[in-house]
Parts: structure tokens; C-alpha cells; sequence
């Protein structure tokens, strides 16, 4: 029941300096203290796209849940500040499916001393369906915008891609910490989170930019899931077309004029490596470059809603 | 396609004066400049529980889907600021359903200046699912909350109840401005929205003050749309059983003491009627007195989400 979730939440959230009124009320009240700029953001998961219930621990998918979101407000180098959850459970065996969830989801809330003020818990006769918004705040540089590449800049990216199919999607950190420290003592540009996949995140960032990137193929980093998944099938797509397009990386994708880029790839101030995968050009689109120098069309592809 | 919404999105949403980025990025930025302390809510719609799309408009969906949050809002006595917008969408004719929702959502966005900064679009196999999460601003007196209902005070109510899924479920106008006005220009104790029934909300709210109610059941405004319901029964419910617990109906119960009650009810400073239906007492529970005065216990009814 609906009321006994809420007694579940109340006991389990803990006081949080900003939460001045939390669950239970009509709406949680926040305290807004020192933040003139926030960013706010929303993801919903659905059953069967974004994970399959038959298959996972609620935990996990409570878990996603969160982290898809964390990973937005990295890419605007925001802190986490609030959150809410809103739950469409299928009516069978609802509380013990939410509990899980939250079990799953509150670890990493804690973990970014991220509030969760509230929700909304339904039930239907539908699948399971999780939606987080979150509040950020925006620092003193201001947030991490997609459109400010510009011709020159260089594309620096954390972490590895493709693959994460085979778990990653699950259990990836949003990069968080790294956005916030990079976007504090380096010039950068412009940032996106590598959600619907390298190539067509590349994409978005140049088409929001105004201008073009050459990727440099041989310089990817390519995940041990990548090269996994492409063994299963002979012939079938590479490593690096894996690398490319399958998403859900939850790596940061950054623009950064050159001499700042050289100061991050010798400080190499994360946990996570970080390498340069190519540049920035005026020519719009996405061109790939092989290691003997040698251009062509990259085709962004990835993941896309498809509605008609 | 989810890039074509966004393209529609843009091109339909104005400028905001609180938008510094608006939908496109990885999360939409807010000047929260003035915003000491703020409200956050979000409430999920789903198709069969909420409202049903084969037989329903999807601009009435849309408008719903934000009147219900913006009620939250208005419980909290909180200034609407912005909002985000997250869809499930049937793969079938996703696109014009989506703008279906948004024709409906927008307007009504529109007339409380509220920012739509952005949203998420996903298309599944599933019914149609809508999450809209709202940030309120708290004012001077600090947020209205459901717990500071003290015996003696009067219960005070908005409009008339019941029968509301004959239509008006759709068609209510939040209370914002009728709350707003009241929470500044008077002395309220506590405030609640009726989404679940007036019994039991009103329940929710002495639960959370540590009090009792009694309600006056001759007070108690019934709609119109409540004896239609009636009518159609006979010997099943009555009027005032609807009255009392069919929810949805989205007026405002209000606490006020005595002499702040006398006032607001001489004044009579809404455009709809605010009349009294009785007071809260020490006695935990919910109690009724009819005509004659004669008391009994009144069970609190109303929608609540069951799952086990």
C-alpha cells in the first residue's frame, strides 16, 4: 500500500540538510541556499527497453535509475542536490518490487549526498515503469553546455565504449565527480554524457555547436565487452562499430581548446583514464579519420525513440 | 522520432525569463535568483488508472497530467515555477499523441507563467504513461503544510466534491491563485489538496498534525455531478457518500483558527466559494455530526494505490 511505502521511506531517508520537508506532504520542500542556477532533468526507464524485470534484480534497475540521471547533471557539470521518483509498479508483489528499487537506488544517493524529497507510487496493470528528476546545482563557471564546441577544440573522452549491453548499462558510475573537477580547474568547452551512443552523441554535440569533429577511429577507447560481443558474431559489427554506437556508456564526451586539452591528458587528474579521440572542424557532419590519415562520413548511430 | 519532438518543442515553447537553457541539453538550466526555498512534486498518470486514451482527448490527458502537480503546488501554497515532462509513448501514432498532450499541457502552463524546460520522450510497447515533476517557489511565510492543523481550528474547503470522474477530473482548474492569495493575505494552520477523497485526505492531514476532525455533514458543498452520480443508483451510494469520497476533485481543505476563519468566510476573497464544514478537534480520527448534532465515526474513503 501506498501509505505503507511512505512509512518505508520515512524511516529509511535519513535527515538531509537541504530537505526541509520530505516525504508525506503534497510536495517536499527544498532549501535553495547558495544556488542561483540550478539544472534540472528527468529520465524515465521502461520495462523491456531500458531493462527487463524477468531478468534483474530490482536493485539494479532502482539503481539505473538513478545513475542515468546523475550522469545528465555530470554532463552539465552540476552537483546533485534533490531529487524525486515517481513508480508505475504492476500489482503484483508491488512493495516488495519498490523496496527493492529504492534499496537499489538510495546506496547511490547516499554515495552523492544526493536527497531523495519525495515521490509518486502507483499501481496498474501495466509494466514497470521508474521515472527520476533531479535538481542541480549549477556552480560559479555555469553549467557544461552542449553548443559550445568550436573548430580546433579537441574531443576528450573518459572510459571505454561499447558493450555495456553485457552489464555496464547496469552498473556503470556516472562521472560525476570527474565532470565537476574538470569543469572546476580546466577551460573546457562543451560536454555531453554518451547515453544513445558515441557517434550520434558526437552528433548532437556538433549540430548543437555549429560545426563538425573528425574522430580518430584508431584512437577510441574500446571496451573488453565490446570485443566480447563482437566475438559472438563473426562478421557481424567490430569492436569499434560497437565502440561507436551502442551507448548507454555513461562516459563524458568533452570539447577543449588544445592547450587545455594537453594540460588534461599529461595531468591525468581522474581514476578513469582520459584520451583525446580527434577534433573539432568547421565542416559540419562526422568524419572519421584511420590511422593513415585517411577521411570518410561516420554515420552517427545509436539509439533513437522511434515514435510515428 | 524523439529529435522531431524536441525540434516541435523548441519552436513552441517562447522564451522564459527563468529558462537559461531550455530543452535539448542534458538537463535544462534555472535561474532560481529570489528562490530561498522551493517545492519540488511529481505525480505519474497511467492509462486505465488516471484516464483512459481510447476514449479520452489526448489534449485533456496533457492538461491533467500538469493540473494535478500544479494542485500540489497550490497545496504548498507554492508559486509555480517550471516544470518537466516525461512520456511513455505507444509506438503506434507516438508523435501525434505526444503533441496531443502537449497542446493540452502548454496552455495551462501558460497561464501560470510556468516554465516547461524540458522533458524526456521514450516509445515502448506499454499504454501511455506521463510523469510531470514541478518546482514551486516557497514565499515569505514558508510553505503550507499538511501538519499544523491544531484543535479548534476550523476546517475550511474550496468549490464542491464529488463526482468528478463524470468529467471534472479533467477539467479543474488547479487552486493556485485562490491559495496563494489566502496563504498570504490570511492566517492558515495547514493545508491539503483533495486527490485521493475529501475523508480521506482530511485523514492524512490529521494523521499528520496529531489531531481529530469532525465534520459537519449538512456543510459539506456537493456537487451537481454528485447527485448525478446518486441518481443513477438508487440505494447505492448517496450525494454525500460521493461528496466525501470519490477524490479528484482538487479543492483545498484548509486549518485556519476561529477568528481567521470569520474573516476569510465574511470576506469571501476568491472567485469561488470557501465555506466551512467543521473544526478539528483533540480526538484523533474523523468524525461526523449530522444535523442534530449526533456524532459518529466517520471511516475515511478514498482512492489509494493497493499492491501487495
Amino acid at each position: 500500500m501506498e501509505s505503507r511505502l511512505i512509512r518505508y521511506l520515512r524511516g529509511r531517508l535519513g535527515p538531509h540538510p537541504l530537505v526541509r520537508l520530505g516525504a508525506g506532504d503534497d510536495a517536499a520542500v527544498l532549501s535553495m541556499a547558495g544556488t542561483s542556477e540550478c539544472a534540472i532533468t528527468v529520465d524515465m526507464l521502461t520495462d523491456q527497453v531500458d531493462f527487463r524485470l524477468s531478468e534483474t534484480e530490482p536493485r539494479r534497475i532502482g539503481r539505473k535509475a538513478l545513475a542515468v540521471n546523475l550522469s545528465d547533471l555530470a554532463a552539465m557539470a552540476a552537483e546533485p542536490l534533490a531529487g524525486v521518483v515517481a513508480l508505475a509498479l504492476p500489482r503484483s508483489r508491488g512493495m516488495e518490487l519498490a523496496i527493492g528499487l529504492y534499496e537499489g537506488l538510495l546506496p547511490l544517493a547516499e554515495r552523492y549526498q544526493l536527497a531523495i524529497a519525495g515521490g509518486d507510487t502507483n499501481s496498474w496493470d501495466g509494466p514497470l515503469v521508474l521515472s527520476v528528476t533531479l535538481v542541480g546545482r549549477v556552480g560559479a563557471r555555469g553549467p557544461l553546455v552542449r553548443s559550445g564546441a568550436r573548430p580546433g577544440d579537441r574531443i576528450l573522452v573518459t572510459g571505454q565504449f561499447g558493450g555495456s549491453i553485457l552489464g555496464r548499462h547496469f552498473d556503470f558510475e556516472p562521472r560525476v565527480a570527474e565532470a565537476l573537477l574538470l569543469h572546476e580547474r580546466y577551460e573546457l568547452h562543451a560536454g555531453i554524457d554518451v547515453s544513445d551512443g558515441l557517434s550520434i552523441d558526437l552528433a548532437h554535440m556538433v549540430e548543437e555547436s555549429g560545426c563538425g569533429a573528425v574522430v580518430r577511429t584508431d584512437a577510441v577507447p574500446i571496451s573488453e565487452a565490446a570485443h566480447a560481443l563482437a566475438a559472438r558474431t563473426p562478421g557481424g559489427p567490430t569492436p569499434l562499430d560497437h565502440a561507436l554506437s551502442d551507448g548507454e556508456d555513461f562516459e563524458l564526451v568533452l570539447a577543449v581548446p588544445p592547450a587545455e586539452a594537453e594540460r588534461i591528458l599529461a595531468d591525468q587528474p581522474l581514476e578513469v583514464p582520459i584520451v583525446e579521440i580527434g577534433e573539432f572542424v568547421r565542416q559540419p557532419g562526422i568524419w572519421q579519420a584511420n590511422g593513415r590519415g585517411e577521411k570518410s562520413p561516420l554515420a552517427p548511430r545509436g539509439y533513437e525513440h522511434e515514435f510515428d
